[in-house]
């Protein structure tokens, strides 16, 4: 096992010794005692991820009536070799994360090195001086089979595991804020006995001093708005008793935008929880249903998109309606309704199944076959085909690829034995995929193509002129359009070229 | 076979004759050639129904920049036992329906004895002198067994005939505008081809003069809004060519206010006529989700109309969800999926299916189950248990019982012998189950009951003292809460009272 971490820039960063540790943990201490005299409160966020280090930032920047630091923020991380980089990354200033939202990296700066009030550490000495932690573990779902969402569970040995450390270190009376996404039930049923149960064994009265542990759900988006997808936005939150919800609703008043988003409480945890996994199901649904009707638009030369446009002038009632596409990506979307479904089992033993939920992931994860339906449909034999797949990531204009449609989409191609060649600008390494290059270079994967799909929607393709792509193959491709990123004046373009063009619920292409 | 028709209020209508017949023809053409001196166009709207008979005092009512009527309107009503009562009745200025908006009756009054260019009539020489006829036929959708919508069908033998009448009778240059919810691909696959069959018949050269057949689909509302929604509304239309499509556009925008709901025209009527069953198929789909989380919520001690509400925060993107209730009733949502998955296979030859939008219809239609599940967990034997249905209509304050779910819960209470009793202040007589009394006094339905179910939400059930209901039930019965029809207040009343509460999504009530 190597004993150093590996950063995203190549910096290799060497795991801490125990002497690094009683320093590091003196250093916690120091820090602690100095912005206690300050009059602040101390706040601990339990892992640096996607959500923990931004809402971390977001915390450090709260302030009081005048303009001074509410909170000290120790930003906690495992010391693992996948991650510890990210402790002495962020305590230069730099973010942890790269992202196209500039107040990240500003605040990152402000916090860390003028306000002097964030700063990370792998050390759980951050525990047990802490006011208040807010959990920002990942928890993931694991789905064993394609296409079979209903056999999908949640493996919370690690997110126990931080319970637990939590547990061992806290101060009775310290708030334990939950905002990672959990299966509804965990705080109540999960998170309050492992926490009450390391209470016991350090011989703290549970009836005096019960857990106190609420939850609140972040509905972060990656882009520009990152951050002020976390501070700016409407936030529901309650606590397995009424002490967590007020000192709850306190913390999350003074470091959110209360004032424009008001709080939202729920009677209890099991309800925030599954407000969360409800929102999301809700989202999935929706998509799951767009296909089918895509499907038929495409055999009675109908505009989707148009029917769709049509629909959602109705606001407040019919503006919801999704897009169908080449699939669903994202964290959330193909995750929650299984985590809601398994913690009906699993947590609550009930006898019971989310089946349009679960179902609508099925639908969505298993999307990216019509795709590859439809180039079959002209082109039934894609042995050694040459198909060039433009975009990876799941959301347009950005580099994320966590479960993008274009993984299975690609695995699918190659099971039909093409030669696939993928491009995208924003994603240097494709993390999930690793033995996949991604170009970053159009004429590096246009050359030669039978197929072109332009599968996620990245203003550099929504921008490219047919004339350049089929002069840059070489071929007359065939085009595939998987969410109406190509205007009708551009695919008539490609049919003068000489391309045949479909498009995922673009059945009016036949009639251009 | 009787020679009469009975008007709701107990007149006596006969049937015309062949003397009558010749009189009202030539009324028609005298009426006809008089409003063409006036410089009127005329319309005929086919088919009196719910939406024909406004749309048509809609149409009446529009007015050139001078206040002069636009058209001279003939409402066109089959002689048959069943419906001719309207022809006589909406010629003295009465409307064919009861309705709480005050503009429906003001308008026939207006349109048909002041400005008097609104006139009903039996006879088919109403087609042949229109210049424009909008079809508002009814066309249903039959599901042949309970909980199986994907065996459903349209039977279009009626509408059918309704078309070969107009091909039979229709100038040759008439625009036919079908405003009734079709299967997708009507426009083009039945009504054009037949209308075109006829017109070969008698000589018209369909190269020349091919049908001008365009569709536009209404979102009426039953209520106090009923003119408003079907005139002050956003609207979707096309036409089978462009001929078709203009006249359509003309038309609509003199009837309608597109001044504040601008028209949306789709490329073609399989688009215009997808869009209307695909967005109630989205709400179905939307209603459906509800109720898996209905019953989780129950099972956890959550609110789930909190959840909702939380969740529906988020404007434009979650505020369309919809509530879980006793189930979904109304003449759109339970049949429009149908009839698309009909026309997917039936019309087109499609060998696919739209599952999700129909398994929504299922999980719909069968919804009242869980209901008298909720029920049951109480009660486990229901035979000779008083049961009191508040609510048969399938809207609040309306008497419109069109598949109301109520009739699906009255009829699976029964199944378990049940002693049911039912109340409707707005429903006299309840055409879908005739046998069973509709009564309009509480005093008459709740003493001795033992379940008392609050299946809608009229403002007198809403309203009523937890007190004043157990004193007049003389027991204390099972409060049965089909759609958060009462608040956490009164359901602690009820509970003070030795009354058990449940109710559908409502899992805190065991916390109260």
């Amino acid at each position: 096992m190597q004993n150093f971490s590996l950063a995203p820039d190549g910096r290799e960063f060497n795991l801490p010794d125990e002497e690094q540790s009683r320093i590091e943990k003196e250093e916690v201490l120091k820090i602690t005692e100095e912005q206690r005299k300050l009059g602040r409160k101390i706040v601990t966020v339990q892992g640096m991820g996607f959500v923990g280090c931004v809402m971390a930032i977001v915390i450090a920047d709260a302030e009081d009536e005048n303009g001074k630091p509410l909170y000290y923020v120790h930003g906690h991380q495992r010391p693992s070799n996948r991650s510890f980089w990210k402790v002495p990354v962020i305590n230069t200033g730099i973010p942890p994360v790269s992202s196209s939202d500039a107040e990240v990296p500003e605040m990152f700066e402000r916090c860390v090195n003028q306000k002097k009030n964030f700063r990370a550490t792998w050390h759980d000495i951050a525990y047990e001086v802490a006011d208040i932690v807010v959990v920002d573990i990942q928890l993931d779902a694991t789905k064993p089979a394609f296409g079979e969402a209903e056999k999908g569970y949640c493996d919370i040995t690690h997110f126990r595991d931080g319970m637990r450390t939590l547990g061992q270190h806290i101060k009775p009376d310290c708030l334990v804020l939950v905002e990672t996404t959990v299966p509804p039930g965990t705080s109540q049923r999960i998170v309050k006995p492992i926490i009450e149960e390391e209470f016991v064994k350090r011989g703290i009265d549970i009836k005096k001093n019960p857990a106190l542990v609420a939850h609140s759900y972040e509905r972060v988006m990656p882009g520009a708005k990152y951050v002020s997808s976390i501070r700016d936005f409407w936030r529901v939150y309650s606590g397995v008793n009424d002490k967590s919800k007020t000192l709850a609703r306190k913390f999350l008043s003074n470091v959110l935008n209360v004032e424009n988003y008001p709080l939202t409480e729920l009677d209890n945890t099991n309800a925030s929880e599954m407000s969360k996994v409800m929102e999301n199901s809700y989202r999935a649904t929706n998509i799951a249903l767009t296909l089918e009707w895509a499907r038929f638009a495409e055999k009675i030369g109908v505009n989707i998109f148009n029917v769709r446009d049509a629909i959602r002038k109705r606001k407040g009632t019919h503006d919801n309606l999704l897009r169908p596409s080449l699939g669903v990506g994202g964290y959330c979307l193909t995750k929650d309704p299984v985590l809601a479904n398994w913690a009906m089992k699993d947590v609550f033993e009930i006898d019971d199944t989310l089946a349009v939920a679960v179902n609508s992931v099925n639908i969505n994860d298993t999307m990216p076959t019509h795709t590859v339906d439809l180039i079959k449909e002209e082109i039934p034999e894609l042995r050694d085909v040459n198909v060039t797949v433009l975009g990876v990531s799941y959301l347009e204009d950005l580099g994320d690829t966590r479960h993008s449609p274009s993984y299975t989409l690609v695995r699918l191609l190659k099971e039909n034995w093409a030669e696939v060649t993928c491009h995208d600008s924003y994603v240097e390494f494709w993390a999930e995929m690793e033995t996949e290059k991604v170009y970053d270079d159009l004429d590096e994967v246009l050359p030669e193509a039978g197929v072109v799909i332009f599968a996620v929607g990245h203003a550099e393709y929504k921008n490219i002129e047919p004339a350049e792509l089929v002069k840059k193959c070489g071929t007359k491709p065939l085009i595939i359009d998987c969410s109406n990123f190509l205007s009708d004046e551009k695919i008539k373009q490609y049919l003068n070229l000489g391309c045949k063009v479909k498009g995922v619920g673009k059945g009016h292409i036949k009639n251009l």
